[in-house]
């Protein structure tokens, strides 16, 4: 069976909680089982779609409704959008999912403390600081998902037991031959 | 063949020109042979991309590109996506074309002085009057294209004959079978 049915795998986690590298990590996998794929990624969606918006509540759910509308328009037309923004508010990623089909909630979950010890970007040091500010878990809510479609524990997983997982999924709902 | 090509149908024209009536009216017809269809209109993508911006040149090249990137998403993943936003400056709209594969301008062409008898909105009339600010062809500038793939003059045809003569130009380019 080709793989040509639409849908969003929207993931939501705290900055650093693997959502880009697992979103880059699926998206070739899912390309050569024939999908189409469009990666929808926080910063590069923020610079062709959102600049000039903030980080407060209502800028935030600005950017993220735009995510959806597109990844809304792309699924609906047969391509897997990915998106990987932090999208930190329950009601906003609720209401994308009733306004879409097929849309698939993965749930990045990582411990805050674990994230602020890696710190890569050191973007979390900067948070505490306070020179970054409205920082999502630092100095900003992330409401977690109650009813995740997939979580994947990314301080405890492989990359590819988490691609598994989301994987397993898609194929048990229907979306993936 | 199966029409599984995208491309973009970028309509360009003075506020009542025809644009988006001409893009509903073409819509099916695509759909119907086998094209994957997204129409973005003007007030549609202000309302989910675009709330907050004004009509600035600043801001209606801002709207543009958002247009242009997301006709760019779609059309790349084998969608037609039409646009029917006002588009009046022309470096923008030459800056998505090369930004963009596929990309058909079609001047929807009617003079000024026809579209201000007609004024079905009453919006011509609010323009003048002062009413409506930076309004195309009166107090702002509208930048008609020098080479636009299709002309159509809506004051002289009919619905029929401008959509008869994009559907043979796309015929001509490869782009619908």
């Amino acid at each position: 069976m080709a793989n040509t049915q639409g849908f969003i795998l929207w993931f939501t986690g705290l900055s650093g909680s693997g959502k880009s590298t697992l979103a880059t990590y699926i998206a070739p996998i899912l390309k050569q089982q024939g999908c189409k794929v469009e990666i929808l990624d926080g910063d590069e969606v923020r610079e062709n779609l959102s600049k000039g918006l903030g980080f407060s509540k209502e800028d935030r759910d600005t950017n993220i409704r735009r995510i959806g509308y597109v990844a809304g328009l792309l699924s609906r037309n047969g391509v897997v959008a990915i998106t990987a923004a932090i999208s930190p508010y329950k009601d906003v990623r609720n209401e994308i999912r009733a306004k879409t089909t097929n849309f698939v909630e993965v749930y990045a979950e990582c411990p805050l403390d674990v994230l602020e010890d890696r710190d890569t970007k050191g973007l979390y040091k900067k948070a505490k600081a306070g020179i970054i500010k409205n920082f999502t878990g630092i100095s900003d809510p992330y409401e977690a998902p109650e009813k995740a479609d997939v979580v994947v524990k990314t301080h405890e997983e492989s990359i590819e037991q988490s691609a598994k997982k989301i994987l397993d999924y898609l194929k048990k709902r229907g979306l993936l031959a």
